[in-house]
């Protein structure tokens, strides 16, 4: 699935909904762990609770890594089952040389399945470019993170007068187009919002932080909305461990069925 | 293998060689394709070749998740395989918010057996600190890197008056010490290598680039070494691909081993 479809897909589920499934084995239904692949079966009953709801799954590789070699195999079958008819971003913020990435983009484009994938930008355009040579394929650069830690380096004064997020997103969105190009920002930092609609107004934001890390969905909406709708609201926790009894998943529905209906007044 | 130990590896085989295992399946011997794993094939075989010149191996990620769930599983036997002996690092470039490195931290310090682990600073302080945690693991900050692009962010100048890449490591050298922290430095930038010590005269720097990247190890060694050594220098593909004949790991061996002979000039 690429932007455009992307964008089919929210006006059809009045959704920009995408759900994190950062499933932590330690986290889930007790029941669960009896069964074979717990993590996959977790991920199996919550996307099928919340298929309807959103358009996108967002799979954070670290917590599938920490489960070896049978997380690799469960995050694969995991974007399998999820199958074409939603966006489905691997986050694993990657980055490193040309050659390299190149590898990432064979890791995540081809053995498996995913429409996008987040990647960090310290290294430059080599840790970019390489994967905006996939047709149909959506590379998402963080800008300004949701962590306390985002003022460490992210928001420092430059000498040209901006903040490095502002020169990152604005030199890295010249790379690609709106087309294959989204970034990453943090929903706890609605005030800069406005500021990031100057620099791409035409790019998706895929926006983390709403839900536990306290993020407005409506502030987001106010801000981050363009005339392509232009946002992608990431709720991990607060949807999947919405309840950890045997109900996790009627539960996990009825929270993203709430923000389903929320983000619906927002749209119209 | 922690850094004290490391150092002692270094002053016992008179070597500050490490061996970068980046194993790319298309470049590798043809014959070797016939088995059924020709990557582990591969690196057992260079790794055999190599153990007496160098003091660690380094595994590029990217190369192994490109392979897929095999790739995961390679990876993991390529660290059991090589043992305790050397010090093994997950070149990873990791970066993501707390609760996330700490999945990370397991994948490669629990799951897998790796002494440490390359990490990008981006997003401060979180994506850091948790890798810290772990007695007698090493976490490897990305300083000043040896792509050509390092110069879209990492040396762009700030307000401060200083280059990013030096308040990357100004701060970061602050969160752990040299005994838990190292740093990823370029060796194509040997005239930043005086300013760095400045900087930290007393952290080991990981330094890549040096081989098919164009880095000088005499220039590394002249501005790098400290008094606890303080570098350690990656050869990828100069040495893992010195012959893509039955000869392979023979010609290995002959690279490593020039490459230990002339380290051995500059520890003395």
């Amino acid at each position: 699935m690429n932007i455009e479809q992307l964008v089919n897909e929210i006006k059809e589920k009045k959704s920009f909904l995408c759900v994190g499934l950062d499933t932590d084995i330690t986290k889930i239904p007790k029941h669960l762990l009896t069964t074979t692949n717990p993590v996959l079966e977790f991920n199996k009953a919550i996307i099928d609770a919340t298929r309807n709801y959103c358009v996108s799954y967002k799979l954070n590789t670290a917590f599938y890594e920490a489960q070896g070699v049978q997380g690799w195999q469960t995050m694969k079958e995991t974007v399998d089952y999820i199958g074409n008819a939603h966006f489905i971003i691997a986050d694993a913020k990657r980055g490193d040389i040309g050659n390299t990435c190149d590898q990432y983009a064979k890791a995540f484009f081809e053995q498996m399945n995913f429409d996008a994938i987040t990647v960090a930008p310290y290294m430059g355009a080599d840790s970019i470019k390489p994967f905006l040579k996939y047709e149909n394929k959506t590379t998402i650069v963080l800008g300004l993170t949701s962590n306390d830690t985002a003022v460490d380096f992210e928001t420092l004064p430059m000498q040209n007068g901006k903040q490095l997020y502002e020169t990152v997103i604005e030199n890295v969105s010249t790379y690609g187009n709106a087309s294959n190009t989204m970034f990453v920002v943090g929903a706890t930092k609605t005030d800069e919002l406005l500021n990031i609609r100057k620099i791409i107004p035409n790019h998706f934001l895929l926006v983390p932080g709403v839900g536990f890390q306290g993020g407005s969905l409506a502030e987001v909406a106010e801000f981050g909305i363009n005339s392509n709708i232009g946002v992608l609201v990431n709720v991990s926790r607060a949807i999947i461990y919405a309840s950890n009894e045997a109900n996790f998943a009627t539960e996990a529905a009825t929270i993203a069925k709430q923000y389903q209906f929320e983000i619906e007044q927002y749209i119209k």
